[in-house]
């Protein structure tokens, strides 16, 4: 079983790192580029015979206290299967 | 018209990042988390009157040449609208 953990900052927090990107864009010729943010994913392949409700409620918290700090950043939980 | 350039490590390159963050919740006591690995993706904005065929290939041509690294790193364009 796999999930996908989506993080990506708050739109209420600045990104430097995406407003970089966006300006080397620019710079390179790519004047349509008007916004770039960046975010990570984790994929996580859970062992097998891990049930499906503990398997979720494991990568949720995992989520919430490891990959995520929810100060700034939102996550995503998604089951790729 | 926004799009998101997913970015991750070829299935045959090892993720040294993923390694580590799966030894680190194994040893918190994640002991069913098998396999870790980690990707990015960048939200790219396009500028309002940007037509829908060029804007799909100047992504493309971006993700291609500045975004991902094709000798290590695969990756997928997808429209959010």
């Amino acid at each position: 079983m796999r999930f996908r953990v989506h993080v990506s900052l708050k739109a209420s927090v600045l990104d430097p790192q995406g407003q970089t990107i966006r300006s080397a864009l620019n710079g390179q010729g790519h004047h349509a580029i008007a916004d770039v943010r960046q975010g990570k994913y984790f994929d996580i392949e859970m062992a097998p015979g891990t049930g499906r409700e503990q398997a979720r409620a494991e990568v949720d918290l995992i989520a919430r206290d490891v990959l995520a700090n929810p100060v700034i950043e939102d996550f995503r939980v998604e089951e790729l299967g």
